[in-house]
């Protein structure tokens, strides 16, 4: 699997990979799953993928080689939004070679990308496009998307991030969110690929490949568990009799009686005998 | 959906499931999910269950009306063990009664149930029931099974309990596991059954009905919230500077080289021109 997370902020994006790939447990690999593209001065875009790899492989090989999909590619599409159609566009052409040589295998056509970017004259903007090509926008309220393993490391990014947190923190956060998942599921693996991008910069000053020797990362994946367990520990426990000492558990709810409990019926001999 | 998770410690047992089901987002209710079974004295179990619930209420009639199977019900299982085989029995019932039917109509036979207790003379056990009937059995290693939603509240899981945590801290732990699923997914919701068991008592001192009215509940749900943020607001930002001050995140990755940026080619015209 995967697990690839973009942030669309304020003051720029931030995308994060990491790069295990399987096909089933015996046959894990490591395979890049974010691509760069750079006109500089003009427009920087990143690209982050899940599912089918070669599908995902194709898709890129089409952006890169720059052939025109609709009179359209990377380089000459005048927005983001227009090259998020471009990516599109890829995925459709893949389909059109793939889909019916991969239905007849069982095979589902399974591609879920990460585009953002920006071009000159706009703000950066970040979609995730589905299989099909379509795509959707992050916007202030949902500044953020998800693919692949995405459920360990969302808790975090909801109680953390939002539209206006400062790039740098919200780098801190994906890779805190990166590092609940590696935790927990082992086809997510190091190393990662992180790209910040500050607005209206046009090229990339901070893209970094992490693994296990990486001194930032190293210190979240330890310091992060600790202060966890801290903040756990500094929760009081439930008080189940009463007393005074930190909140009551004891409670009755308002629309729901207590779980009702089922016991032995005994015979009318086994009654007689507890009597 | 739906989120349960059962945990097997040293001194008991830790059953939490929330109630919401839903057949699509415009047909959402509230079912319970846990049952208890008590002999006093002689034996407690709870079940709970994630799937289809017309299985699974199916399931916890047959054994709520003790009926034989294969010689046993929940009342005469000479152990826990033995109660399980029972509990998968009725699972095997109900898929005679209704595979068939359900595969017409293309609805899979869906029942993951968390099932646990003590029998007297022996340790409290816990167990994962598949739908074919078949299970898994927690030890000291894995002390817990989830069932529904279960990828959210694992990352706390993973990092704080362990067989020895004492059983009002696993408590704890166990409804901050919920208090991130109910936040991150609306499919899973309040009121939440928390049963807790002391080894050897065979009754249910500590059974409650959990809903927003709940001290304890509230207290978790607001303090957890915050803890985590200053948590995560005491980790130092990633240094991109190389400075003294903090970790760098600068660092060449051992296996791997930095991901290679895609850079627009000039025409040659193009290239004269910013010459």
């Amino acid at each position: 699997m995967t697990y690839c997370v973009g942030l669309c902020l304020e003051e720029g994006l931030v995308f994060l990979a990491d790069t295990r790939t399987n096909a089933g447990v015996d046959q894990v690999g490591t395979f890049r799953k974010m691509a760069l593209f750079q006109k500089e001065g003009d427009r920087f875009f990143a690209l982050m993928s899940a599912g089918n790899l070669a599908i995902t492989q194709a898709v890129k090989e089409i952006l890169l080689q720059g052939n025109l999909l609709n009179g359209n590619n990377l380089w000459n599409a005048t927005n983001t939004h227009e090259a998020a159609v471009v990516v599109g566009d890829a995925i459709k052409q893949v389909y059109d070679r793939d889909f019916k040589a991969l239905q007849k295998a069982g095979i589902d056509f399974n591609c879920n990308l990460i585009f953002g970017g920006q071009v000159q004259g706009e703000k950066p903007r970040l979609f995730n496009i589905y299989s099909a090509g379509n795509f959707i926008e992050a916007t202030p309220e949902t500044c953020y998307f998800q693919i692949g393993e995405s459920k360990y490391g969302k808790p975090i990014l909801d109680r953390v991030v939002n539209f206006k947190t400062p790039l740098n923190l919200a780098t801190k956060c994906a890779l805190i969110s990166m590092d609940s998942t590696l935790n927990s599921n082992i086809s997510v693996g190091l190393p990662l690929d992180l790209f910040v991008y500050e607005r209206d910069q046009f090229k990339s000053d901070k893209v970094v490949t992490i693994d296990e020797t990486n001194p930032y990362f190293s210190m979240i994946h330890e310091v992060w568990g600790e202060k966890l367990r801290n903040a756990f520990m500094d929760i009081p426990e439930p008080n189940w009799n009463g007393s005074r000492r930190g909140k009551t558990i004891i409670s009755t709810a308002k629309r729901l009686g207590p779980v009702p409990i089922h016991r032995a019926k005994l015979k009318s001999g086994q009654n007689k005998k507890t009597k």
